[in-house]
């Protein structure tokens, strides 16, 4: 029922993870789940469940699509400073939780267009509300998927799996990121948070989409390219897939992914694994 | 019943701002306060009323105290690095979202800690969680107030307001903070997010302030530093004042706050000539 696996995290972030991941996804309801050895803190190995998950959930910015191109438009409406790439885009994703926990609700590019006004302003940089959305929705539409997606999307819908693609951008979005992206044919439905009008992570998210795909939490699976996704799953008793890109950092205060590596390949094949 | 003011902002913001404060005040449940003129959106100027609220809210971090001591200290624990300490705070707030999203609580100082970790890794910077820790919760408990802090507080008490400080600090933390900058005694009350685990800008955090006291939500006005709590405030109904120190801004997709000014004296000579 268990399968042990050695753990492929070698940097020092293990040091500060707790490792009680599956203790998150609901162990005590759940009997063929069952407890992870918890004697076991100090080792480098980690016991995961050998169940596939019903469906695979993928965020989507990042997770599959290189925003190389929008970080490089960004950075020109902020005058060639990429230094303020990094604080503005994590300007946007608190502004999208503030208006999240203040009741409101805008199309994410919108909150980051006025996150890039608010940046650049504190930086002296003149910035026209036209501008700083052009900057973001024009390029934002046509990413190309990072290099090792599509045939890891094939080999998991080969292998049997259900995928939906789970994201913060709107519905009309995601259907123009996937169609420019080549990616449309590899999905068996787009979920976006727009639906709810709350963005990830907050737990009605998680909870919206598992319901509406007629699933128990811990039958769910998040692969994201994000920490705040990650924890976000994990608290709404999802189990995850964290992809480590560069300049992605889980969240110390939560437990620890179930699948944690650096491209979508490798934890593709840790999936097709499974039973 | 209605005072018609000048309006003191003479940057760009401005021109994003949308000029309807008073319609967020519930305007259409309080006959007294009536409407703004739509009409008047392309002026320079705004309509208030002139009615006093019942009891000022105090944010206390950045709005009353100088962090300046505390980013030093953050500083050195990045090695130096003062270009990060902006998106350290940005990383702070952003996960004290994640965790309210998430249904999760830990102390705001925790999660600065854990914020300052993944800044650190993100820059090939080693931090262990105990250096993380003790570079924040050291100085944040013995900040001093700004210079004007004091004087204006004791004026506004003295014009016969309520002050009632209203933190995302903990109650231990503000109370020691408090204590260290002499602010104690000009206090009615302190509020802290901790007694109802969720940071603002949710709305029940001001829902709570609001209950506490005694006081439907738009007879409160909040007194802060912060774009993301003034909006908060503005969504739960609360009336507002902005103080725009260095490197604050106001979100360009919340209503405009009813006063904003420079530092608390402006604000709080504004508030005294309130009937």
């Amino acid at each position: 029922m268990f399968l042990k696996t050695s753990n492929k995290m070698s940097n020092k972030r293990r040091d500060f993870i707790k490792k009680t991941a599956l203790l998150s996804l609901g162990g005590a309801a759940i009997p063929q789940f069952g407890m992870a050895n918890s004697k076991d803190n100090n080792s480098n190995s980690k016991i995961i469940t050998d169940l596939r998950p019903k469906v695979l959930f993928f965020d989507v910015n990042e997770t599959l699509l290189d925003l190389t191109a929008m970080k490089k438009s960004v950075a020109d409406a902020l005058g060639g400073r990429e230094d303020l790439l990094k604080l503005w885009f994590t300007t946007m994703l608190q502004y999208s939780l503030v208006s999240t926990v203040g009741r409101q609700y805008n199309d994410f590019g919108i909150i980051g267009a006025a996150a890039l006004q608010m940046v650049a302003k504190n930086n002296g940089i003149t910035l026209t509300e036209e501008d700083a959305k052009n900057s973001i929705l024009g390029p934002i539409r046509s990413l190309p998927a990072h290099p090792e997606v599509k045939a890891s999307l094939q080999a998991l819908k080969d292998a049997g799996y259900k995928l939906i693609s789970f994201t913060n951008s709107s519905n009309k979005g995601v259907k123009t990121q996937f169609e420019n992206a080549g990616l449309t044919q590899y999905f068996d439905d787009r979920y976006s948070i727009e639906d709810i009008g709350k963005f990830k992570p907050h737990t009605d998210a998680y909870d919206w989409a598992a319901r509406k795909s007629g699933l128990n939490p811990n039958e769910c699976m998040l692969v994201a390219a994000h920490g705040w996704d990650i924890a976000g799953a994990i608290w709404a008793n999802w189990r995850t897939a964290f992809i480590s890109r560069p300049g992605a950092q889980l969240y110390p205060l939560a437990d620890a992914p179930e699948i944690n590596e650096s491209n979508l390949k490798l934890i593709a094949e840790q999936l097709i694994k499974l039973k």
